[in-house]
């Protein structure tokens, strides 16, 4: 069997697990008459809001899919059609079982603990598995479709064109279900407090707020659909920036590295779906532990598998053009770093949101003090919490490089995405977790079922936490392969170029900082990720805004409502919420697309190609630095002022309705866009700019 | 008269404007007993905290100063000596003086604004004189004594050298002046606010609080001393940085090319000076314009003056050492865009923090849905509030290098900070007036003094925030011009290099993006203004807490205080503070002084020195990209969420005592420390990284 087809095998296997488990899944019982109804509401509002985000995204991707035609060719253009509808697909497909999940969810914990847990961890895995088997297939189904079937050589430029066009095709997708859903789910979140729990006083989850079934909504297409569609975009272009640079870099001898990425993600499927069969509570009743479980399962496991991958398909030593020898165990213990870093991250985002450590004990007991304090120190531990994670990073840099250059680095990045399904199951609990509580809640089911739905939500909000950063270190990691196959690129089309083509005479360009026009591109890359993060936050505050207005209006105009006698108009707060997600979405998403364009043409008018290429290449790695920070100080800051209010609510530093606990909430509050909206999205947006220029690149060397 | 004589006698003038005024002020009434006796508390703090504080720098200081005579010579030791010394000087001086204006300020408005106005800003002027008149002293004088007296060639690299340890003296004070004054200022402020107003539910500047006497003397210790010790630093560093751009660019021909930033910083002394004199309130009675009256008449007259000092110091074209032909014209050119750059950047930080603009009035609309989106509001203006002024910054970049290279940036610069003495003037009347006001409420004058007091206030709340995004902007291009130097000291060394002698065979480094020890720096200095932000954070929030608990404990242990009988202890709050500020400035002033030797060993260790040169210049530029932003939006954000309390306490959003209030003040609180500790002491970390890589290379080159 080919190592293609393995991979191709690899990535149906995750379908056919996928398929296998929604089947028993939907078997589950979806609880009482009043649960169904409850759940029939956020089925529909969510499935709404996707039709209506994949609208918006579909016309943009329309025109754009369009445009590639002359541009870079057929190829191209309907590999950017497969990036996008798969990554649209694994988004939407995963926001469909969630939804089906929450109520059974809800339901399995009225029987206990362990069937809660079995049933929301095993949704998660459905979406983890589909993001990851869906990106295998899409990438590696196209490569031998292009170089099997249509039998072009491994490494011809139309190859390499299509599957950066794929990757495209991902990130656009991403960028915007990203930001849509995340200021769709936070419009939600904080407008229905501040209206709720601020004006009304009324509980969190309560039936008479018409924003309650907009909430849950959001957590599906947010952390939901949002983040599957994240991780398919790191998952995909990693392979193929992997792939690019083993095209360049090994030349004739290249396929069986350009497969290795491929095989890599193929066995830990594998390993992944073995973890989750890994996933029991023990006797212990610790929840953490048994997902825990799971995931050292599938650590362990992918090892091995990567071991055996890497001496497979590396069997003696290879060159690089530029000389570089590497071999099996080299490249081995690149994987190694790659889980290590995982692992490492894992442990430090747990550290900063975890309740049982310095950083959110220290905001906990800052809010005693009052609201700014508690802010303040969420604020401190944020921007703390970037040094070990980049420290991190600065490692795993330094030692693959070391063992197997530029190449070695993109292995590692391929090795802690390969585990992604198993991440994405973790995250994916969470929003069903989270759902199954406020069902429980509306549907009035006995005060035990809440308890348990509530224990399995606050594992919920850390296994969110350490997935963001999981993902942002992952696609900070990607970036900088996709960086690396930027620099690649441009050194060989300048090399190969054509006389009277674009790249003639370009010679060698180079990224040194002492060119101030190097300066300028990271400068402006660098501002990228704070201007994307304040027009995301204001984008929340007015999302949230209309909804404040929607559900006041209806307690105004509609007094039976408080009293419990009528149902308030859920579906308009949905629409509502709708129309101000996809309006707010459009103009942040397209900063990163159009900005990379714009920066290549104005350094080029004033200062000539060469400069425009070194411009634009530092605004890549400006937004990676910036993007970097930025990102892991949102969302572990996000973490820390949400379990800061939980550590408060289970009894510490005066606990549930103290002054602290007012003080918690507004951190939460503040933390709501920080860790749901802008930070994650900045993912996205990093790795947007740099397949941009990927893509631009290949346009003006198609172009001649 | 030599050029070099003419800044030495601007420099002397300046000193004169201080003592002339000084003594001026002085004769003016310090009111009635009770005033002076709240006065004499101040400045007996303010004096006890300097010279606890400058007693800790001096032990760090006199090792550093013992430890460069073995490593760089007597000159270098004695230049470190003189830019310490003088930049300790400013700060010292210009605290003594506000300690004794702001009594003088408070009687003077007793009798009207305009005397009110004139009082407070012939105090900031004075500070203001100070800092640009010592520091071109100091620069000129010592360049002065060792080409004139000792008689070393003007380009001698024990010149250029002892200049450097010149501008590393004064790096050195200014991060600790900075950051401990902003630690003691907002430690006092939000600690006393958080058990006055707060707990107590007292008024801000109540004379029960045992925390006033600390909060105004923060004001003088944080906005006066620490911003004139920043300022002189960025004044004397971007001078020192120019003149060694010159001597290795323009090789033999280049003394008159070293001269000019002297010349032009001389003629704007003259121009700010003249400048202040234009200060006066009109029949409008508008503050802000009397003060902008004197800005534009500075910034005209210095157009007409740098034009002269470059025509006569550059009479005919001149080349760089690679070819390129500067001429009087394209120099003046860069001159108008340093001075473009200071306008443009003091109208954007205006927008963004002034009352009567979108981004604070969206903050004050915020605040009315409560805590949280103050909060979030505030955050999404910080953030976006980075992006114009980068673009300034990258406009500025690219039309001055374009007109005379990386000189002409540095020449932009200096004349950007030529005119610093009328900025720190507008900067240090703002703790003045916010100190008079509190002794009119302390001392218990009529409430038509306390409206004087506050208009007056609320102005220098503004020309704060305005002077920050200066300081800043400022800091960032200075930056650039150090790491300019850099990168031609390290190949003006590599070339020279001598056998056996630690440069040898280094050859080209190159700072390419593309090489990942670059990447690595660029991380690594990237994380450390995040990583100093969050410490310096957390400081604020520990000194405020033992505000907190010395306060309690007097009015539990006292109760005559409460009911004003008794006086509270204002000393012992001091002291407490005191001790806090010194124990949490250590450890992060060291960071940003020891990062990039620790980087430069590490990285040399691994992959050898010239990834080591690399990995460490790229470290320096990842400080400035990442610091940047990290301060400008602390500074601007902090400035709006004053700005929005200010806005809804003048009765707009509900006013004063409404729900938006108190939003507001948690607002206001998380902003302090972001505006006044963490975001202004940025500025010299940012520097500090890049004047200890220049030492370095000069100890490395040094040592053979």
């Amino acid at each position: 069997m080919s190592y293609i087809m393995l991979a191709i095998l690899a990535g149906l296997l995750a379908v056919l697990y996928g398929v296998v488990q929604t089947v028993s899944l939907m078997r589950a019982s979806p609880g009482n008459a009043r649960m169904q109804e409850i759940a029939a509401a956020i089925q529909e509002g969510a499935q709404a809001y996707l039709n209506r985000q994949y609208t918006a995204i579909g016309i943009v991707g329309a025109v754009i899919f369009v445009a590639l035609f002359p541009l870079l060719g057929g190829l191209a253009a309907f590999g950017f059609l497969i990036g996008a509808v798969l990554s649209g697909l694994a988004g939407f497909v995963g926001m469909l079982i969630s939804v089906r999940a929450n109520v059974r969810t809800a339901q399995a914990a009225s029987e206990g603990l362990a069937q809660g847990l079995s049933m929301a961890f095993r949704s998660g895995a459905i979406t983890g598995m589909l993001v990851a088997g869906f990106a295998l297939l899409g990438v590696a189904g196209y490569f031998h479709f292009l170089t099997g079937v249509m039998g072009l050589a491994y490494n011809d430029r139309h190859v390499i064109d299509a599957l950066v066009a794929l990757g495209f095709g991902a990130s656009l997708i991403s960028i915007f279900a990203r930001l849509g859903g995340g200021i769709f789910t936070k419009g939600a979140d904080v407008g229905g407090d501040m209206v709720g729990k601020v004006e009304a006083g009324i509980p969190e989850d309560d039936p008479r707020n018409a924003a309650t079934i907009a909430d849950n909504v959001g957590d599906n297409v947010g952390d939901c659909a949002g983040m599957a569609a994240d991780l398919f975009e790191t998952y995909a272009v990693t392979i193929v920036a992997t792939m690019v640079l083993a095209a360049i870099f090994f030349g004739a001898g290249a396929l069986n590295l350009m497969l290795l990425p491929l095989v890599i993600c193929a066995v830990c499927i594998v390993t992944s779906i073995l973890g989750t069969f890994a996933v029991r509570l023990g006797r212990s009743q610790n929840i953490m532990g048994a997902l825990y479980q799971g995931l050292i399962v599938t650590g362990v496991l992918s090892i091995g598998a990567i071991w055996w991958a890497v001496h497979a398909l590396v069997p003696g030593p290879v060159t690089t053009n530029s000389g570089l020898v590497i071999d099996a165990q080299s490249l081995f213990l690149c994987g190694l770093v790659g889980l290590a870093v995982t692992a490492l991250i894992v442990v430090i985002t747990e550290y900063y949101t975890g309740t049982g450590f310095r950083p959110v004990k220290s905001v906990a007991k800052a809010s005693v003090s009052g609201h700014g304090t508690n802010v303040i120190q969420g604020l401190a531990m944020s921007l703390e919490s970037t040094a070990a994670p980049a420290i991190v990073i600065i490692a795993g840099i330094m030692i693959t490089f070391g063992l197997a250059g530029l190449y070695g680095i993109a292995i590692a990045t391929t090795a802690m995405l390969g585990v992604a399904g198993f991440i994405v199951a973790l995250d994916a609990f969470g929003p069903v977790t989270d759902n199954a509580g406020g069902i429980a809640e509306m549907a009035g089911l006995p005060a035990e079922v809440r308890v348990t739905t509530d224990a399995l939500d606050a594992v919920g909000n850390t296994t969110k936490a350490v997935t963001k950063g999981y993902a942002i270190g992952s696609a900070g990691l990607g970036a900088l392969v996709l960086f690396a196959a930027y620099t690649e690129d441009l050194k060989y089309f300048s090399a190969e170029a054509k006389p009277g083509s674009f790249f003639e005479g370009l010679g060698t360009v180079a990224f040194d900082l002492s060119n101030p026009y190097v300066v300028v591109g990271l400068l402006f890359g660098g501002l990228l990720p704070f201007l994307f993060g304040g027009l995301s936050m204001t984008a929340v505050g007015r999302a949230a805004e209309s909804v404040v207005e929607e559900v006041r209006r209806q307690f105004r105009e509609n007094p039976g409502i408080m009293t419990g006698e009528v149902k308030p108009e859920y579906g308009r707060a949905v629409s509502i919420l709708t129309n101000a997600a996809i309006r707010e979405m459009i103009v942040p998403s397209l900063l990163p697309v159009v900005s990379p364009v714009v920066l290549f043409f104005v350094i080029t008018a004033v200062a000539g190609k060469a400069n425009g290429f070194a411009s634009l290449g530092a605004m890549l790695m400006g937004v990676i630095v910036t993007g970097l920070f930025v990102a892991i100080s949102m969302t572990s800051g996000g973490g820390a002022w949400d379990n800061a209010k939980k550590l408060i609510e289970e009894g510490h530093y005066g606990g549930k309705g103290s002054e602290a606990h007012k003080a918690a909430v507004t951190g939460d509050t503040v933390g709501d866009p920080y860790k749901d909206t802008s930070g994650p999205a900045v993912n996205p947006m990093i790795k947007i700019t740099n397949i941009v220029a990927l893509l631009l690149l290949a346009i003006l060397h198609a172009a001649g």
